[in-house]
């Protein structure tokens, strides 16, 4: 792409340079020329003979106006003639508007007539970009009037965007339908409207200190796309890029943490009830096998383990300090992990920012910027690492290993998390509480974990990012291999932004979170219970080849139940084919519904969810299973379990590996089936028809975006 | 009201009998007229005065035509002008369209000019009737083009209206704000557009034959509304009404069902395995008091009770027969119950219309219509009366005794429903089977629930209505005392309907079900397990008082996620009074965040958790408690319950009692702590913040629609 940088540089400089923050509507349409963003042809006459020459270069209809700076209410002054549509209207509106102009004002400058391409007809959009506090520069795309103002139906992606990425904007908005060309009018030219829209994304990326940029309306049409208004406002402060650590610094660093070959335990304590004493017991307890180093200046030994005054005593490399000391003690404590070249603190004290003590939170951060130390909080419960067998926190142990990572900024859901993973047996590779943030964030763990074989999903609650740009990045690799799951918190907390730009006005809520989550590839959990189960579910549930989606029930009111949900989770449910259909068919009976959902009746025998769940399996166009089941005599909830369990495993041996979740519809027996469903990586729930649906719908959700569907 | 019922009734007559569907724009025009509803004003001049002083009356401007039977294209003739602004442009305009039209056809027949008011401007919207096959007449309201055809932003309810609820109809789409003056345009007459609806909503009501209205588009503004565009259709066949049985009949029968003095069984059985012998054991050892007798004619005695060969061998009355025999052994039995006089027949059988046998169902309902018996099923599992010990039921017993009665259509899910009341203890009244709805169906239950004292909430799910109407007006009358909960499935399933009008082709979707349900008052549950959780919750909690809602927390990240919640149903967070703050900021720490959420920090002992629970609890402003627990050394999960617990009862104890939910974040024994508190009427749920918010929502939704809130 070439653009013409040089003359936005110098237009912009010259603005700033004015202390002005706003460009005029001529700087506005010269940026937007010098980066191939369309504006209406326009041009000055100053004469009969030069208007009818431009009017017929520029296109009929134009608009002519007046230039005088002596006039300033145009149409007042008769100034100004629209929809001239021809040679003749032109050569005559320029005299009638000259003459107009004198009767006017006498004595008035007239510097000449303006032409201007008349825009209007096809679809009213906006285009703007604006400066997130979050993600920096984003765009944003809408329908122009009461969609994007009242019902606020409009899209974000992070600047700059890709042209498919542009194209995907058109998609994003409620009223899609309409730029297809609804209620007979013609289909918009959407090529053309993202390019503008990537033209748009390139300039703010261009030049950070563009802070909202609005082209409202732009006309688009099936012939091209024209915006009429153009406006754009600078920062006025200087404009800094954001610092970022190399990744492979990251990964150096984080490694250590989660694989430390010994720990230090700033406040070890004997004494029941101190986090340092919780520390020390989980660490022993959880069965870490590297070095532990209490560190009290009061005791020789704490718990078995040597206790040292000062980590500097500490004979042998330290890779991890945690701190379990009061607040103020932090920052000495702090400089002599800088002394004994330790990598990493875990700061488990508050006091700090959460309580309103930023001074002391800089402290820390300048300290451990100095000293070269990543920090983990404050203000958190700890971390767990399985892999490791590494509890450094003051809950407690946990010990069921599997590759789901966990994090939170929330202690509260830190807590919660645990709770729920202990009483599911969740599989889980790391929890990892992040408090407030000082150091160590999202991004840093996304880079471990992408790269970390112990882990294969990682799920986040979050209540904002200190860089979501970082993060994008980041998750954005990550994706393509695993599935990142995010709680979002406070997604009705950000209120309404004070912004001198519509764009901006717009951003202040929480859709540009929801866009920009998903242009990353993350799957965004609704709540707290739905992040649990999809981190819980998702990693068990093999990779989908293809949309189609079956549902086999014995229960025909859970069918129509779980076609509900998957529609509601964007599932496929497939068309059958005619010989899949009558394959089905052999095995149901004959007032059964065979179609989709396949209603094999409430009264068979295993023998028929057992064919039917095998033909489902067998069949290579058939994609996922949903199983809705229904307890009778005939198949008791341990017989169904067992006999799902067992088709899905012969599959499996056979190199057939489909996502199976299951609803099942019965007494409490359907509890411990449920459970054992589980335990053999089929999804399966209990009185609910939504829940296994939703983890399916997770599981989808991230291999499109990975771009796994083929 | 006085309408012009006479002329509407003629003009219906004729179009009827001239074999018409749809009626001409004059014929809608009068039907409107004698209706009041507005309409553009016209009338047809003869000559240039007659034009100028159709003109002046109807107000300028307006749009003028020439009238000939000659002139087909009226336009191309130069026979229309429009946006005439005064009487001279009326005068000439009437000479140059007669002129126009002599030159374009010489010999065409004049029948004069039409003069007809110029509407536009304002707010386009569209107001429509039709008939829905499950509700009958309903009115549409929604905003014209984009919105209404590609978002589907509109909005029905059961007709008639009154001006209310009309009214509340201009709030019921997404875009309403549009309606009250959003970018700077003139808010509506409200009370006009209301009025034309109800006026429409009555004319409907009135002529039942009027299947399908539209006036599209309708231009309001702030002075008034006009309907540019009348569109009527008739039905063909014959309109004849519903039958309607009596409440006190439904009442009556009902009564018997659900607490008969004996029930005969036909088809018991000795035989393990068979539904006869399950209804059998369900009956004797759920402990239900009345007489049982067994019916069958290969036995003496089943499980010590006397067998009979029929029921009319039965001494004494018989008022349920349970059918346990295969379908096509039912139209005999049924007929012996006739003879025998017994009212109610429950029939398990399956073998009906859902497997296609359309037939042998219609002949029982003939035989049942006959013999004046009301029939639950086909194809049910039977129904539990609790206040009766009565389980007509093969699966088994349930014996919590409570206050929720819950149908489900389907099998599968009336054994989720028996598995969830179970697992979870919740208190059950009925649990009833209604299938195939041959006869009795939810109205039928909604009329005996409703006055049922041992009942005070109703949970019903299903599939689709016999009766819209009938089961609006039993809900509409239960939702005053009692909130009733409905799963409604199949809302994704309802496809596109053909239909001739606009509002007819909109009406095919979910949000018919949606806005008549909420006109109902009933609150409507997403999915089957919230219409489990609603059902188990709601009636636990006391109805709040108002909308202050508060949220108390030790977590702060549950705060925000509560918050969340909060806003997704639809709660108001209380704006908490000075004084109010500062007495609870007495209570927490000075870093604590007082405002709403209240974060008490997580640190705090159960001095703080009970000193803010009562301070909720004793204000008079505060309506309803929100608690997060986060689990701590210091007041673990069962501390936080008994002290919750306790404060609350002491207010009840002083005759104060508002609705407390709460969400426990914390390791495994907040489980217990859950349930703890359960069972003390605190609606509280482990690892989830939407759960509890959900089920306040769920019972401020009722009390709202019940006019409880004041």
């Amino acid at each position: 792409m070439s653009y013409d940088a040089e003359t936005v540089r110098e237009i912009l400089d010259k603005v700033r340079a004015e202390g002005r923050e706003a460009l005029t509507a001529p700087e506005g349409k010269r940026v937007c020329d010098a980066y191939g963003i369309p504006t209406p042809g326009e041009g000055l006459a100053a004469t009969a003979d030069e208007a009818v020459a431009l009017a017929e270069k520029i296109g009929f209809p134009v608009v002519m106006k007046i230039v005088s700076p002596d006039i300033l209410h145009k149409t007042e002054a008769g100034g100004v003639l629209v929809g001239v549509a021809d040679a003749d209207g032109a050569r005559s509106g320029y005299d009638q508007i000259i003459a107009n102009a004198k009767n006017y004002k006498a004595d008035a400058q007239i510097d000449g007539v303006q032409v201007q391409q008349m825009v209007g007809g096809g679809q009213e959009v906006i285009i703007g970009a604006t400066t997130d506090p979050t993600f920096g520069k984003v765009v944003a795309f809408g329908l122009g009037g009461v969609l994007v103002e009242v019902l606020k139906d409009v899209t974000f992606r992070l600047a700059p965007v890709s042209q498919d990425e542009a194209l995907s904007m058109l998609d994003g908005i409620a009223a899609a339908e309409v730029l297809k060309g609804a209620r007979g009018a013609d289909p918009v030219d959407a090529d053309t409207l993202a390019d503008v829209l990537r033209r748009v994304s390139e300039l703010v990326t261009d030049f950070p200190e563009i802070s909202e940029f609005d082209l409202n309306p732009v006309f688009a049409s099936k012939d091209g796309a024209v915006a009429a208004d153009v406006r754009i406002i600078l920062q006025t402060g200087p404009v800094t890029p954001r610092e970022q650590i190399p990744q492979e610094e990251i990964l150096r660093v984080m490694t250590k943490l989660m694989n430390p070959a010994a720990v230090a335990v700033i406040g070890a304590s004997d004494q029941e009830g101190k986090i340092g004493n919780s520390v020390m017991k989980n660490l022993i307890n959880g069965g870490y096998q590297g070095g532990i180093h209490p560190i009290n200046p009061k005791a020789d030994e704490i718990m078995g383990k040597k206790a040292y005054a000062s980590v500097k005593d500490i004979p042998g490399d330290v890779d991890v300090a945690v701190f379990a000391i009061p607040a103020k003690f932090v920052p000495a404590a702090l400089e002599e992990c800088g002394d004994k070249g330790i990598p990493a603190a875990v700061l488990i004290p508050s006091g700090f920012a959460e309580t309103g003590n930023h001074e002391l939170q800089d402290e820390i951060v300048e300290i451990a910027r100095r000293r070269g130390i990543r920090m983990l909080g404050p203000n958190i419960y700890g971390y767990y690492y399985t892999p490791q067998n590494l509890c450094a926190t003051f809950c407690t142990p946990y010990d069921v290993k599997g590759g789901v990572a966990l994090t939170s900024q929330s202690g509260g859901i830190g807590m919660a998390i645990l709770g729920f993973a202990r009483s599911t047996k969740m599989g889980v590779s790391a929890i990892v509480g992040l408090g407030n943030k000082s150091d160590v964030d999202e991004d840093d763990l996304l880079t471990y974990f992408e790269q970390d074989d112990n882990t294969n999903v990682m799920a986040m609650h979050l209540e904002d990012l200190k860089d979501g740009r970082a993060f994008v990045g980041a998750a954005k690799r990550m994706t393509k291999k695993k599935p990142v799951i995010v709680l979002k918190a406070g997604r009705t907390d950000m209120g309404a932004r004070a912004a001198s730009s519509h764009t901006g006005a717009l951003a202040g809520n929480d859709k540009v979170y929801d866009d920009i989550l998903k242009q990353a590839g993350v799957i965004r959990a609704p709540g707290l219970n739905e992040m649990l189960e999809y981190a819980r579910g998702v990693p068990l549930l093999p990779t989908p080849q293809g949309e189609n989606v079956v549902i086999i029930t014995g229960a025909g009111g859970s069918g129509v139940l779980l076609s509900d949900a998957v529609v509601a989770e964007g599932l496929s449910l497939m068309d059958i084919p005619s010989d899949l259909d009558e394959a089905f068919r052999k095995f149901i009976p004959p007032f059964g519904a065979a179609g989709n959902p396949i209603d094999i009746t409430g009264g068979e025998p295993p023998s028929t969810y057992e064919a039917t769940i095998r033909l489902g399996l067998e069949d290579p166009r058939i994609h996922a299973l949903i199983l809705g089941y229904w307890h009778t005599i005939v198949t008791p909830p341990m017989v169904f379990a067992e006999l799902t369990a067992r088709v899905v495993e012969e599959a499996r041996a056979k190199g057939i590996d489909k996502p199976v979740v299951a609803s099942l519809a019965g007494d409490v027996e359907v509890e411990r089936a449920c459970e054992y469903l589980y335990d053999r990586r089929i999804v399966a729930y209990p009185y609910t028809t939504e829940k296994p649906v939703a983890v399916l719908g997770a599981k989808y959700r991230w291999a499109r975006a990975a771009g796994l569907l083929g």
